[in-house]
């Protein structure tokens, strides 16, 4: 049976391009950077008054001056004002850029204004001390943000520092969510007693929506040859699939058969792990993706998690998410031969330490539990006894 | 001055209910839930086959049958099969709802089927086994999730299962984002040789929107009459506005004149810390708060991240999160006396620690520092000496 790493490098070796397209910069939160930005201008763009006062020459203070005849105010946005003679200040506001006749500003608090007169009630003057000089930070033409990384709120404030009023970025693949199995109703619809409604589908785009991707949803039902018809149109339309439920071994599991008939490529099915051994990933020739995760809740949540949205980061040209390490709160035992995925509830200790208490479910079918916790911990298949104080990598489902 | 705790009660102490509304479920992803979610049915509502293979009684077993007629097959999402004698079985699918007179399944693969009769493979068989019991998850009426927690996917799927296509979530208060600055041109234009574009608009409300909330912007010149006649109609028209700038001690700061004639009482002005400083805060008697931030970016994001947020959360009823401890990974001093918000770049060692390295920045103006950091790391104004391997909070802009 394939290993969990195994699939993780057979699906991590299926990336693609799909392009970039540019956005107004607002709307480019969330999406990857496709190219770098530069400034466009040094950072700051001029020597930049960083306090409220008066403007100097440091010539002045070493001469012994405590007493500044105020020539002219300049306010933040008006151009450098030039003084004439040593004795003489500007007073300047913070962000008001400084003429190259100054070089020192003395704040407000620091200072008695009379008559148009600044004395000084301090001795200790530093030279350049408020000013927040031309450059300093990025010089024109540096990269202010590199490309192929996570447009944040901080990108966007460079971005619109810099100018950059439209943004390219990575283009998404266009992704439809299957879901399959006559047993499933519509959230609005009253199910018999041998029905549930669906879920599986709405999950899938919930998170899909929290990383910023569109997707689309569709219901098959058990019927082979609708199920080959529309999987048809999707491997057409689509750059991936998510599907799930109707992989197992089940006589109405038309899915299976209806992908080796649209020639989309078994790359594995079944992983060496629990919840979602049931997984099947496959490639179309057309370079379609189809993801079919098990229709147990818990089991299609975790392999999204763990295998689509790295994939999707990669893809993206995003680079790989350092692992998030987690203690393990209480002793677990797990003995099949599978790769199990815990459910732990994350807190920090006072020591900086994560750790990670099991919350157990009631099988790869509870999804009531998943509300309750934050992680999925990967436990080692080498391994059938886990005790408090280990550490394991964590899959975060939650933001800590 | 204001300490920083003194700030952060003075800020949760103004908590303020906006009321509920209903949404469409999957538009509730990331609200706050309003209302309990409960349970239409148990969960789940039938004893639910979890393997694809035959179901049998365990009375049949006990009685030595190892050979099964196969009376009927039933898909999931069919009306329940019941058996006729102890040696007869049902082909039974994943998902299917269990007949009253069956108890146990048999998978696939520990049976040899042939002509209708289901063999067994294997001698250790549990009762009950590959059964979802009944209510095992939860009982009809059982609160699925709790009011006043974020709508997480696993809710939205818990809402879809229990038929709740209408979420009752918390109203967002409504927020208005006013910059100010006549040093401020648009990010279209080019500006002078002594101006800057605006951009901590554009990061409050990137901010904002990655939280879920909208936000409306407004760019007011430094002009007193227009500053006051601005801020007047915000008050009518919003629940809280966020300024940044124009609140220092220049004298063509308006806004703490307009602030105190519009009668927003002010609440604090100047907070022991760095960056931050000038941070003002006040309330207006009917109700609307006023967040004044610096002017400087890394000061506003910040103060967001510290006190708006957590006010935005506590409002919304939302638990007060759990402190992020992180351990420090170098030296760092810090002598002035205020409370210091050292930027931090973090990654978890494989003891499952998170450790903070110092990315220092060229002060509160640079924020082509704050692309590369994850946190803010809150070092005790009690100290002045950091030293590697110690531990203190930190408060995360960018998710772990």
């Amino acid at each position: 049976m394939t290993t969990v790493e195994e699939a993780e490098q057979i699906i991590l070796a299926r990336l693609q391009d799909y392009g970039t397209e540019t956005l107004p910069f607002e709307q480019a939160l969330g999406r990857v950077l496709a190219a770098d930005i530069k400034a466009d201008r040094d950072l700051p763009p001029f020597n930049r008054v960083t306090m409220d006062g008066i403007a100097i020459t440091y010539q002045a203070i070493q001469q012994g001056v405590t007493s500044y005849h105020i020539k002219a105010t300049q306010a933040a946005g008006e151009e450098p004002v030039n003084i004439g003679a040593t004795g003489e200040c500007i007073e300047i506001m913070t962000g008001a850029a400084l003429s190259a006749t100054l070089d020192t500003i003395i704040r407000y608090e620091d200072l008695d204004i009379n008559n148009g007169v600044a004395k000084l009630l301090v001795a200790d003057v530093k030279q350049g001390q408020n000013i927040h000089s031309k450059g300093k930070d990025k010089k024109q033409g540096d990269t202010v943000a590199a490309k192929d990384q996570l447009v944040t709120p901080a990108i966007i404030s460079l971005a619109a520092s810099v100018g950059e009023a439209a943004l390219p970025v990575k283009k998404h693949p266009r992704v439809m969510i299957i879901s399959s199995g006559d047993e499933l109703v519509d959230v609005t619809d009253e199910p018999s007693g041998y029905q549930i409604r669906r879920s599986n589908n709405y999950t899938i785009k919930a998170v899909l929506t929290g990383h910023g991707l569109p997707a689309d949803m569709l219901h098959i039902p058990d019927d082979p040859a609708v199920t080959k018809k529309q999987i048809g149109h999707c491997l057409q339309n689509y750059d991936v699939i998510l599907l799930s439920g109707g992989i197992s071994m089940g006589k109405f599991d038309y899915i299976p058969q209806a992908l080796e008939d649209l020639e989309v490529k078994k790359l594995f099915h079944k992983v060496q792990q629990r919840p979602g051994k049931p997984f099947w990933f496959g490639r179309h020739q057309n370079g379609v993706l189809v993801f079919a995760f098990p229709g147990n809740p818990v089991a299609t949540f975790m392999c999204l998690h763990r295998y689509f949205l790295p994939w999707l980061n990669a893809t993206l040209g995003l680079p790989p998410q350092p692992p998030v390490y987690a203690q393990l709160a209480g002793n677990f035992t797990f003995t099949p031969q599978l790769q199990y995925f815990l459910q732990v509830k994350l807190t920090f200790t006072d020591q900086g330490v994560l750790s990670a208490r099991p919350v157990e479910g009631n099988g790869s079918g509870d999804f009531a539990n998943l509300a309750d916790t934050d992680a999925f911990m990967e436990l080692p298949l080498a391994k059938n006894e886990f005790k408090q104080g280990e550490v394991f990598k964590v899959h975060l489902f939650k933001p800590v």
